[in-house]
């Protein structure tokens, strides 16, 4: 991408959280997944640094050989506790929690059913498998309902959706989805990266919607409001203990290093015991959302703590992506095909810990660069 | 398995690199992939720590997005220049380093050819992309070159070996191997995780044989003598360049936290200056292999820190296994499909931080449970 604007793999060179320092300018961060802002809580931190030394950096094994720590046996019965299920298992990455799951459950002559815009990880987790994959336009019930209705009745069937969508910040009509899916004998999973931690008072779009029994599978990253690395999953103790036998990223990989889980450890007590955090990525997210479409921008159907700010043009978006750093904000652009042609945005995503001057900053940014640039409507002189 | 001696998911209440406890007991740790001893060493706790006071337990955030820091970027000049190819690239796993990498390159009527003993996230990888998978018999040149042969000759062509074999602990024949790729026009890559650290003064096997301009691309990891988590690839700037944009497993996936990167730009400080922790991790293994030959036991081909004891028969080998536990020594069963059937084993692996008494309790250990199960000649009485 040409003039100095390629937006991808630039450096931080530091990060705080709620700002940073982004090619020696201070940011306003609103390109974090850090939805609680817990990265730097200092008990996350204490946390992290007792396991530290504790056990040291590394545990250099696999969960299945010399790679489990009491540690990790007590974070998943933490996990499936918070999230309402029999059992947890906690994978190093949430790419290879999906992976491996996914390419476990899903075997020969079953058939997979993704929403269009499910994670990549989903994608690459039943191309893994012996399962055929099938596609369902993006929350589209009515679509849903076809592709099922299409599948021969006596194959396994699996539907997974993103319980949270990472780009487009819209939640997944669950309750419909799970209706349909018991009508058609489908078993259900929900890959709830962008949820657990936001949704439900933390505890994910299962929980928000009241469905926990309902679901077979969820899934949940680290690396997101749990201030950490790693993912997991939760479902029937049953469930759980084939995944933990047969995925194949849990079992040849090394084991989440012990202040990594810890660090995890400490996000769920705090999230456990107050509510405050996740009550301000809320408010937060709200004020900006009906700031920025007072302003004039189109947000999209978000209705979480990711607004997208859909701009159109492939080039016009990285303009003003550039334009809001030089103005002090941080967001990331997302271009086709992460996004329809056309569709190009900067996903906006917000954290508990920004305060109203942090918010004010930004929307301030987003308006000079949008007069700047033509995107809004320049205000009424008046 | 009957009897309690099920060996797998089995929790170490504590870690501390050349004991552990396990189930209440002091065993000396022959488990680990710590091959240095470095996940213990204050120098990388302290830098893991200061980066966890810095950055914070996590970057929330995809290497592609806002999970780049400059640390990340110092790691992959550093890790570049260590094993001396132009350009690294980092990924916040080493099953993911192989998947991303493998899948990216390989493309459509390209035929990737394996080792038949190569670690199973190579595999994962040519699965998930869109090349051919053949394998060749485990160090057998005359396959390699039947398999090759038999290729079509215009088709891309590329050749995968680890360096060192996880669980037999042999070598590849690097200097045959590359001159047979050379011949047939394929491209050679190594998966180095057991080497780097070990093997060539540490910087793995390629420099072992003085085959670094030789060899495409090479893949090593740090949950080993790195003492953390993560992997990388390492060749010419221009397959780097490709892979960080075309590897899924990087771009969806967060990058790898601060203290992570962290404690693995210390541990390559430590390697680089120290050249004694090599030294002392091969006497170590040279000791014990040359001991454990001497009580009777089967070794196999091992020549490196990795050395399997070749037990044979499944229930055996457990029954060996657990025995040694309550003699005071932890090792790794493995048993088919991961080794030939009736070729099941115990895999001992060694450490730079081993003292003389940790081998010769382990030796005294094998001694007295040889005997007690038949499985070594009964020491001459007089």
């Amino acid at each position: 991408m040409a003039m100095g604007i390629y937006p991808y793999f630039r450096a931080l060179s530091d990060s705080e959280g709620v700002t940073a320092t982004f090619e020696g300018k201070d940011v306003v961060m609103l390109g974090s997944n850090n939805y609680l802002g817990l990265t730097t809580d200092p008990r996350v931190r204490k946390a992290s640094e007792e396991a530290l030394h504790r056990f040291g950096t590394s545990v250099t094994g696999s969960r299945f050989l010399n790679g489990t720590l009491e540690l990790h046996l007590e974070l998943e019965r933490r996990l499936a506790k918070f999230v309402g299920k029999e059992a947890a298992l906690v994978f190093s990455t949430g790419y290879q929690a999906n992976l491996g799951a996914i390419s476990a459950i899903a075997g020969k002559g079953d058939i997979i059913i993704l929403d269009k815009d499910a994670h990549a990880s989903i994608v690459d987790g039943v191309m893994l498998s012996r399962g055929e994959m099938k596609r369902f336009k993006h929350n589209d019930l009515e679509d849903l309902e076809r592709v099922l209705s299409k599948s021969p009745e006596e194959a396994g069937k699996l539907v997974i959706v993103d319980g949270v969508y990472s780009m487009g910040g819209d939640i997944a009509p669950l309750p419909e989805i799970a209706e349909i899916c018991k009508r058609h004998g489908a078993r259900l999973m929900v890959d709830d990266a962008h949820g657990v931690g936001v949704t439900g008072q933390g505890r994910g779009t299962m929980a928000h919607f009241g469905l926990t029994d309902e679901i077979d599978l969820m899934m949940g990253t680290f690396s997101k409001s749990f201030a950490s690395i790693g993912g997991f999953v939760a479902g029937s103790a049953d469930i759980i203990h084939f995944i933990q036998h047969h995925a194949r990223s849990l079992i040849f990989s090394a084991a989440l290093p012990a202040p990594n889980a810890a660090a995890v450890l400490a996000a769920l007590d705090i999230i456990e015991t107050e509510p405050d955090h996740v009550a301000r990525v809320w408010k937060n997210a709200d004020y900006m959302r009906e700031h920025l479409k007072e302003l004039g921008y189109n947000t999209g159907n978000s209705n979480t703590p990711i607004i997208p700010v859909i701009i159109g043009e492939k080039y016009k978006t990285a303009l003003t992506w550039r334009a809001l750093i030089e103005a002090g904000v941080y967001t990331n652009p997302v271009i086709p095909p992460a996004t329809p042609p056309n569709g190009s945005l900067l996903r906006t995503s917000y954290t508990a810990t920004q305060t109203q001057d942090h918010l004010d900053r930004a929307l301030a940014a987003f308006k000079k660069v949008g007069v700047d640039l033509d995107l809004i409507p320049t205000a009424d002189p008046a």
